[in-house]
């Protein structure tokens, strides 16, 4: 078993793995007790108000969810487990570096908004996010990739790798696209997924075993976990900025990343919306939802519209339609006219409101964990 | 003058400049009207709870000075205007990472120390700063060369300078250093201050003027503040995290660095020793009162003391000591062999406690920059 | 003067001051040479052959200008000192990454404009460039905001800074903008710019006058320059990859940026056109030549335009226009249907070709520099 | 198989993987052609002379390697595609920031030392790398952790893996370390390690088949590869500059570094020794045989050691040594003593001269990864 424990063989092991539970952030136990084991820590200077009063910018719709665990896929899940600052801290930062004149409360959202639509990106660096997550290794390898984030990862080589193993289902056995060079076209057949599924679990069995014998052999961790496949799930604690944090998320909430990752994403996205709502509509409404025109669209656009009178704009009457020659005489390829084509096609907002009844506790989470922790034969 | 008000003939601004008040994180207020701002951005959500109870991990030592501005150099300060995290975050960040065991709370120190003395440092980039600080441009412009921290700095281009400049004072005119090419070495005359100082403050009425004259036929601000000064002040919000502020401390509370910008250091050194007491403590230990030994170092201690029992070192005494010729056949130069010696020299451990008599309200230093405002001719 | 010779007054200081020619990269000395210099630096190694022969990605086109100076405003100049790969090396690393599969050469184009028009920035982070710059320390100050660089400045603290300042033309001095909070509108009138250049000149020859007084009397340089202005040149290596210098020049040869900025942009742009020829004209076509559009925006052109048949694109009948009250129920405020307009109106392109007839030598602007440096009192 | 030809079956899919060969830098190829395939893609510029002239900084040592593959481990590689700078361009960027005079020849070894010796590490920012390697994927993932370098994997999602799997040697399986909580103690037995070998090859080709037989069913590629184990070799082009390079190194050529990346670093030090000699010696003197004292070690060093006479150093008479008591009254727990008394003990200078004798050419090492491709069933 992966706790300390009667069931444990491990005895030459001074250290051990980590307890689950010391890892999680058991923000409610500690409110709970009223600030007991913070109060313990501090115990050389004054003892802290017996309320957990800040003075720091504070998000009731934030703490709502603060430390509680977000299921992702079968057994990932995602956690705020910390914040600092909100839409008001993106505007104060904003009026300081670009000088927006004296505040006034209700050009917050204004004041945003134009930020957002301008790209003036690093106001919104000034408000941080700390996450808990856990993904398979394959998820971990693309998100990793964003070099903007602080991160410390559950490690192989120091502790025992629980057996999770991350099994797609059906609907998700999709087959190879034939329109682009990546991700995924229709579905497989059942009888695919059936065999696959059948296959995936004799060999994850096999690594399993794999690996608790390698341990039962005292055989070093780093190499015990080498044969582990790329399903197996890893976690990590992992901080970043609004700003990094709404790219990261334009990038993996997008219909062209994988789907597993963007399960991940939509669930940050709707914590997103709890810390910085303003940004976060903003986000929607010029960078997730928008779109980029390249000179040669632009160039098509102005022969079909027009600025007219003081503010419309008007179709011209001189060019009813672009047909394709027309589109490619501007230098747009078949590619890019069908993807062209697709921007004016009416797109659905995305909500990526939180499901509030799927919410666990740290306990419940860490418990899991416990119970897939290996025993080295 | 610098704000709305009856003095100020930008009429033709719409925007102006930023209230000085509206930069400014008004924790105090925030916190005397019960979280009143932060409530009536929040109106669409549920009204938080009357009292501002935050589960996130609290510091008191922290929240005490938080909000509270401490001057530096004759206009310029610091102020710690919000944080994320403390020691336990870093340890819990390290036991995901290099799986120290199940978490014992009498070890957080230990751990702490083991992780800064074995330079395992993305554990404590868990733990965020901001601050906002204002400076003298030449020091700006040493602080920003640290790449790896978030910032929005006051713009001369949308906002008028406040007309705040630097000057020495006598103990701090001293001459160009003879034994290095950097830095300072002893004081300069008095009389070489006093004509410095009549220089400074004639220098300034006139690049005063000229900015205020320009203002006032409407040039552009960008264009009307080339020629300020560089010991002008500027201002801004700078975020980062501990890992990164602790390197940027090295670096600059170090004896190598200008005068000016360490005692900005000074008083950032003392805001961590409240956030992440521990990790301070390591830092001072461990880093700043550390030093790194060559190779050629190395081999001459090991000449001159060796491992001796089980737990103890002892002088050898076949060698009582080197001269210069035998370190030089290490191959340490005559400055490496000065700099050997003064590591070898007792040192003071610095305190860099906060002197809490001299913090200032933010509307006391709001104030002092809205007269410090320019008045276009 | 700033060079060793008889006039030179700084005696005691036995490392002095730079030589200029001494920073600057001799190309052309190089290859006269026969790489000379480079031969007596590896004198410990098996001399290199007698050609400058490289198997590394070399561009003719990049080679033509190497180590050669363009100037840039009054006094500056931006010169392209070295470089690392070109556009076959973005398309490899993109095979590697994106697997386009076997690599036809005539694809290179089209693989190099799907990268930029999908936004897949990373394969242009293999190509790197390294700049000599030197710039009025206010442009200065906006360039080091872009962390993404690595940077070596000349240092005021260690060296003397030659007395160069920068003065704006009559062209150049702007009344603020009415029309945004930022930048410049109309020109100045001429009696207002003969009164400015006559100020600015009075003020640097006080400002250089205090700064070979405090010099001559041997304070610290990091002390004796604190009140040169601005306007005062400074220089830079300046490195960066391909991917962050385009995004560099979209925010700077912005007309948003200030005009100054601007024309270094300008010249590097045409650096990055002679390196990367093909990633030069995407970047035009899909990044500094496009827009984005907004949710509201797509929503408006979706209400007026739509696609039809296989490969069009054609007006609605239904919806011949938009008025301002149409288009603000879309979402649309004032200044947003203003921006609508403009991004609809035919737009030049813009050519960044080098002109070749403004090269200057290194040893030409090594002995401009040398001219200008201070000579303490 | 993995490349285009007859045995091939993925018959639907028009792009494929890419073919192994045009991923490579064929150096070679393009010398032997005179600069054939450059000469093509800048058909519309004048033709490049018909030598390969650079006036860019060229090093002959490291031409000598550029573009040949050296083997790590079982299938892996490191081949060195391109570099930009050298220890003269170190030192041109430190003269520029620090200003340490005219340039001397001779000075050149004394300066790079001095700024290594004093992590003055910008200007070793100036000299960039381009390696191109393969290694397993529990090796890329401690890799990838490396955030300041720029990075271009093979992707499974496009890509078809080849199946080449790491299989530890006898003499790296070791049990897991008593000593400390990572790494390898002694080696397992062999019987241990010959039924590791058994169970790790049963299991790869049930992995291998499982992938070959979800290909065949055409299920998407992102999905068919989540079964592969983290023993699966991977590739990437990985840009890094020299100082980040350096820290890199100096992480994982430690001996607490897993035994396998290592290997990669090992080399790679090696060809930083070419590329830029001195800052290599540097290194290895300053840094990788160096070590850091804490103020503690410090303490202890002062109470048996002291400066004497002009340029001595020798041992206190009072003080012959220091028992584990009196280093604990210092502070050092029994850990910090181990180590203290470690740090006095000789250490060899590792030498990580390339042993050119195992150079491989990028065809053969693309011909052994088409052998590899999988065979969709």
């Amino acid at each position: 078993m992966y706790h300390d424990g009667p069931a444990r063989s491990l005895k030459n092991d001074p250290l051990g793995c980590p307890e689950s539970r010391s890892l999680l952030y058991s923000h409610t136990a500690r409110v709970r007790g009223r600030n007991r084991a913070w109060k313990r820590a501090d115990r050389d200077r004054p003892p802290p108000s017996e309320s957990m009063d800040t003075k720091r910018p504070t998000v009731p719709a934030a703490e709502e969810i603060l430390g509680e665990y977000f299921p992702v896929l079968d057994h990932g899940f995602v956690s705020l487990v910390d914040y600092m600052g909100s839409d008001e801290d993106v505007e104060r930062a904003a009026r300081a570096s670009y000088g927006f004149g004296t505040r006034k409360r209700s050009a917050t959202r204004g004041l945003i908004r134009y930020l957002r639509n301008h790209r003036h990106t690093t106001p919104s660096e000034m408000v941080e996010f700390k996450f808990h997550c856990a993904m398979p290794m394959f998820v971990a390898r693309q998100w990793i990739r964003h070099r903007t984030a602080s991160v410390n990862e559950y490690s192989g080589r120091y502790s025992l790798m629980p057996l999770l193993f991350y099994e797609p289902e059906l609907e998700q056995l999709s087959l190879q696209s034939r329109s682009n060079n990546q991700g995924r076209g229709e579905a497989a057949r059942q009888d695919v997924w059936a065999e696959a599924s059948r296959r995936w679990e004799a060999l994850r069995v096999d690594c399993a075993a794999t690996y608790e014998w390698l341990l039962g052999k005292d055989v070093a961790r780093e190499l015990a976990r080498i044969d582990l496949p790329l399903s197996t799930y890893t976690q990590w604690y992992w901080k970043i900025d609004l700003h990094n944090l709404l790219h990261f998320l334009s990038l993996r909430a997008d219909p062209h990343a994988q789907w597993e990752i963007r399960q991940y994403a939509n669930v940050m996205a709707g914590m997103v919306k709890r810390v910085a709502p303003i940004s976060y509509e903003a986000w929607i409404d010029y960078e997730l939802c928008g779109a980029a025109m390249s000179r040669a669209e632009l160039e098509a656009l102005g022969k079909l519209l027009g600025p007219s009178g003081e503010d419309s704009i008007e179709v011209r009457l001189e060019a009813a339609s672009l047909d394709g020659a027309a589109l490619a005489a501007l230098g747009l390829n078949s590619r890019e006219i069908a993807e062209f084509r697709d921007k004016l096609r009416p797109q659905a907002r995305p909500d990526f409101d939180l499901d509030l009844t799927r919410m666990r506790t740290a306990d419940s989470v860490a418990a899991d964990m416990e119970r897939a922790a290996p025993t080295p034969e």
